[in-house]
């Protein structure tokens, strides 16, 4: 075996580690992984605390240099052990990578730049690429499933929903005026929609007979109408259950395994495929 | 050919540019129409942010006024094209048009109406006209059926909310009275349906121990009813999921096109009518 | 045809006139009680609002005086008219009849009793007498039935949020203490259910960091389990759609008319019933 | 019969009081105890109210202490009459049964421990166990059943929307920051969860119009997706229903009655049963 064939064993080892986990190696990174994120994402709460940081300072800005350094560690291997870095690199995942790791080190050579430190706690959204060996994903595809399908339904409400929002917001503004926070339009349609989704926070609130009036009848569309997202979703639900215990449904589902492919990155291979379904490279076994 | 022939076709080329959505040109219309309808409203509620008005109120201005004649143009151009211009004028469309064209001409004319310059936002609602060509209408005209089924439920469901409303609201006028901001029944009315419909401003808050009794008995309601008309709802998208696949419906429904009757203006004829529905007169092939 | 004769015809006359809605006669009173119902009602949410009452006192106080003068003969032709009056009396509807009336004389009476003029506005119940009329009722008695149906769910719901409510308002009157507002337990329990159905006044809102969580904690809670009585209700609804179509209901209905019992005053008979199903007693044709 | 014999037969005696609800006694014991559990924790939520405890001390006092003797007692008679006193000790019930009564001894001890008083309130809990001989608890079973069917849904749902408050709270951090409440990320996730559960304090509220655009965003999910549990749990009730009705349930249920065994307190056993399921000993007939 050549220096190269060596490093290329190690290379689709790291890359088994890191990248998948069906090998009990794989799925211990992936655990630990896990947990420094959440570990991480709980310093950079604990940081935006005036008081806790102000106490404990020191010790939270070590342990922030410990986990940077690890992402970074993590970042590089990540980079290395993938046949086609740049697919990693300005994939979905790989700019999620980068945008959670460099700000401390911006922060530390351009002065004023701490406030790009809370960009970091983006880093939670790395937690889906981890949990796709949970078994709940069944669960969570299903709940897809459902709003993929009530989706030109929820288009139609959102977009009624919009158009209702500024005609009453409006109407609001004309009515109302400045002495009761109705000081513009947008700021009239930011409070009919707290008013619709009977979020009603109150720093807003009309005070004439006429607007108290109007926002009855908001309250009370608002209150009505919820049951046309819930009643879409419900029956596709209804629906699926049934597809399921009926003999009636055409689809087919196949078991698909964590691996992802060395070359191209891309996920939810058959567990007999031996080459990627996207650009024919041989899996590793 | 004659003059007058030359005229009549030229009529009935902008009818179809104008009116409908099946030839290139017609869809080109619309979807400018579209998005100068949504930069005039964004125009709008520009106009009324304070701040915004100030700095940039020359910019605004003459980008209204050639928005504003852009309208006039196009109303104009409606009323020649049109066999019966008086069917269009009255119509709902026909006035929307109008009243969200002529205000800022009036603000012209006379000092003081600037009040009615936001009666323009209205002219949101002529998207609607345009929308007529998009795909989703299927599922809206869905969600309207499920509404249409539900109305009689949905109107005793509103009236009984009304009354409990009305009766509530005056309990809470005798036992909270003024300090806690029930000054009148009406007053207490709109607090009990913000309460009832989980917005809960907390502008006017009850203080008393039985009033917040009686608080806490409008809430549990509020919260537990919202079952009712989502349940109607759901329960009539079910039934029309159920319709859909099985044979039993008897409903039968045919394709429409997006042609208007050049003469009544009345939409949604087949596509192999070649007379009006509604008036008899001959449609443009 | 006696004396005594002619007086029976004639309160038979008016039994029909006021206590049905067969005749036109019937009908056209209903119509009109109705509206005076209204009427009397926006009376006294006018009276209430103070500026209103300021300027138009001498108005208002002329009409409620003709409309409480109108609701007397009413309510003494009721008396009369019916063979039993004490039926009548001490039924439910009688009791209201009676309290909607009295409170102006004894205002007129007893100084510093204006506080009881409100209780007038209870004579909004009087119109669910009135619309037994309505067709909509069919919708209303299966709103009825599916709530009858799920009732005992219903039931143990309420009762776990109540003790819910008991042991986090508890909790969070050890955490929070006086400063936020949770000065006793009652009041703490009173912002949890304010908390929990998603009202959220925000008069009272925790300030600590361990009480937020358990805030959160309770809003998650009420945004969840709100599915609970949603889906009770719901799953109801779609079981009676089917029951209505498939032919496995045992149930069997009849039209019913809203003649109600000279005697007993008892309603809900049969178009060919020619007894009262409760006394007996001949009914008239 | 000896001296042990008698006292043996004594036990189990009062072992069916206390412990079990099928006998006229038992029955009886259960009701009188609910209510005192009641009458007692209404006890504690008066002693909080400042003005009642300041006028009534004495009274509440007094009948503090005699609930809590009753108490007491009752708790010593449960360890003498069961066969093996550690079992209760430090079961559930057992536990909150001893932290509903020690409270007033140690605040009667320790001065200062009155903040303990409230853990009282605890005892509320009790009343689960007497509600087993309810009827409504079938009604409860089939709740839970619907819950349980949905927990990886639920579970998949809940961490969703944690992550998602994860994120719009830190990106409303970074939009808002102090003047507008958002001081830490903690508290801006509070805030998110806030709004998009629709509570809405509305004690922090976005001012700047980039952060009251994110929240009108976080309002419409909120709003939306409610429809996710409500979906869920609905589907999972028809499902239910539909079961119960037909006949492709593979499930059978036996009727347990409410004895609990001697040795063990476990409860649940066959009408039939003579030996305890869980630790074989003999049950009481």
């Amino acid at each position: 075996m050549k220096e190269e064939d060596k490093l290329s064993v190690w290379k689709n080892k790291l890359h088994e580690i890191i990248y998948e986990a069906d090998t009990p190696m794989g799925k211990l990174f992936d655990i630990i992984l896990f947990f420094i994120i959440i570990f991480s994402v709980i310093l950079i709460m604990l940081e935006s605390v005036k008081s806790i940081d102000a106490e404990y300072h020191q010790i939270l800005f070590v342990l922030e240099w410990v986990v940077t350094i690890f992402f970074t560690i993590e970042y590089i291997a990540r980079i290395i052990c993938i046949k086609k870095p740049t697919q990693y690199i300005f994939s979905f995942y790989g700019i999620i990578d980068f945008l959670s790791t460099i700000p401390l080190y911006i922060s530390y050579i351009f002065a004023g730049s701490q406030v790009l430190l809370a960009v970091r706690a983006f880093r939670l959204l790395r937690v889906f690429r981890i949990l796709k060996l949970v078994q709940f994903l069944g669960e969570a595809s299903q709940l897809k499933r459902a709003l993929r399908a009530s989706r030109a339904k929820i288009t139609v409400f959102l977009f009624a929903v919009l158009i209702a929002s500024v005609m009453m917001g409006t109407l609001m503004y004309l009515i109302e005026g400045d002495e009761a926070g109705f000081t513009s339009i947008p700021t009239s349609i930011y409070w009919t929609i707290v008013t619709l989704t009977t979020v009603g926070y109150g720093d807003i609130a009309p005070i004439t007979p006429q607007g108290q009036a109007i926002a009855t009848i908001i309250m009370l569309l608002g209150y009505g109408i919820i049951a046309v997202p819930t009643g879409m979703v419900t029956a596709e639900f209804a629906r699926q259950n049934k597809e399921r215990t009926g003999e009636s449904s055409g689809n087919r589902y196949v078991h698909v395994n964590t691996q992802s492919c060395p070359t191209c990155s891309k996920e939810g291979h058959r567990d007999d495929a031996t080459h990627c379904y996207n650009c024919g490279s041989i899996l590793n076994e």
